[in-house]
């Protein structure tokens, strides 16, 4: 039962005209984290590969999709030189999709700034249908599986 | 009760290396369709600027937050010439808050290939601070208020 | 002998945090602009597909790939809601590779706001190596050939 | 007489449906690199500020505009987990404008994949025009003076 944390540098033009990291690419800053933490990429020389992969690139046999994302933004992100911390961890391990969750904290007191969770789906790259989690997939990802994130926000 | 439906523009840009629109990038796309569709932007000149205003730039006294979106990818978006069509409603008119609901139509058959909802929160933009939506307001956008929109997703 | 002149939208999101559209993305416009006239893309359904095809997409056995690109600035870009032009043409047709010409018009006045000049180079796909222009690709593009953009800038 | 070198992070994000790092994405890595060497962001908490400082960001007094770039491409980009390595230094040192010359390098062999310079003109915020730099900024930029990049591209 552990978190994965990765450190994502901002860039400036992640702001927009109103002077904050844009809600957009707060989402974008999610990406890059979860394949920093979760996808090895062939061309990706140097650097430390994850040992729980979920993605191996356009070339692999298995793609995983974003079927859905929540997110919520609980206050503006102001560009800092120091990279924000993006946790990571699962959320729920289904039979062909994961909820990978997101905690952002940002700032001298590291104070959280973004929740989030994204469901991917396990696709067969030859023909984009959904297929079951292997069972070695499921042992490699299970170390990271804890509560779901939560969310403050009423659902309506 | 009226939808408002927006031509959005996609850009080859808007691919990633897997050859379909980013999913971030689809965020994108909402919010390029909320700011025409709901936006008065002082230095837009020429178009025709939008009757129910959310917001009016960063030098307006009031500024619309996003503070929460959930998005359902129901299929890949491939390039197309032709902008994609998004649809908007406000599913929710709060107190200091709105809920704008959105549908992505695109290929020749005009599919359904995104659902989502965003929660919008009107901001005093001197002090940064929720504050009430004011009868004028209220009463400019309630012609879009309809049931929100179904997201298809299991919430777990 | 002839130029293309293509509309390109503008995105709220190109804005950076100074209120003009960011000087990379104006970069961006071009390449937009360059694809919807010169390049035919599979995938994009609908819509006019070009006659003086540079590039085919991913899949295809010919690629162009931007060698250089000087750009001149003349003056700051505002958002509009309605599309800039982008006039191009070709400012030389040489052995392996094309410059390609632009000029960007923008505001009520259509005002000269941007100057610039790609040189892409035709490279085949399997190898990345550069390869000769055919003569019915040369002449599929000499329609467009003018004499090159005038840059303003000094030269140091 | 000495180089700035500044480590930026790709983003997976920069590459385009080619698979390479986009060639106007790289643009975004030069602006990235020169804004961490020689910008004093008012916002950017933590970190190491810049002595020679450019621009102090949209509400200072004075600001620096991108009036040209002039940018050669020498071989394909691939994704890295490594950041690339971009070399700066100032190839002219005008009355109101400055040359900043950039070299990116990356990859296991540290090789040269692009050389660019762009014209920055200091701006009077207030105003928009052009003003001489000041001498204490002269003094301030000059230990970074060198001879220009040589550009290898024939121009037309």
């Amino acid at each position: 039962m552990s978190r994965l944390s990765v450190p994502v540098p901002l860039r400036w033009a992640d702001l927009d005209a109103y002077g904050h990291v844009n809600n957009v690419e707060v989402l974008r800053l999610l990406e890059e984290a979860r394949i920093a933490a979760f996808w090895r990429h062939p061309e990706a020389e140097g650097g430390s590969a994850p040992t729980a992969v979920l993605d191996a690139g356009p070339s692999a046999s298995t793609h995983t999709v974003v079927a859905r994302t929540e997110i919520e933004y609980l206050r503006p992100l102001a560009y800092h030189r120091e990279p924000v911390e993006v946790e990571m961890w699962i959320g729920h391990l289904g039979g062909a999709s994961i909820d990978v969750c997101y905690r952002v904290l940002a700032g001298p007191g590291r104070e959280l700034h973004v929740q989030a969770v994204s469901t991917l789906v396990v696709v067969d790259a030859a023909t984009g249908s959904p297929r079951r989690i292997a069972p070695e997939e499921r042992a490699a990802w299970e170390p990271y599986v804890e509560a779901p994130v939560e969310l403050r926000r009423p659902r309506r």
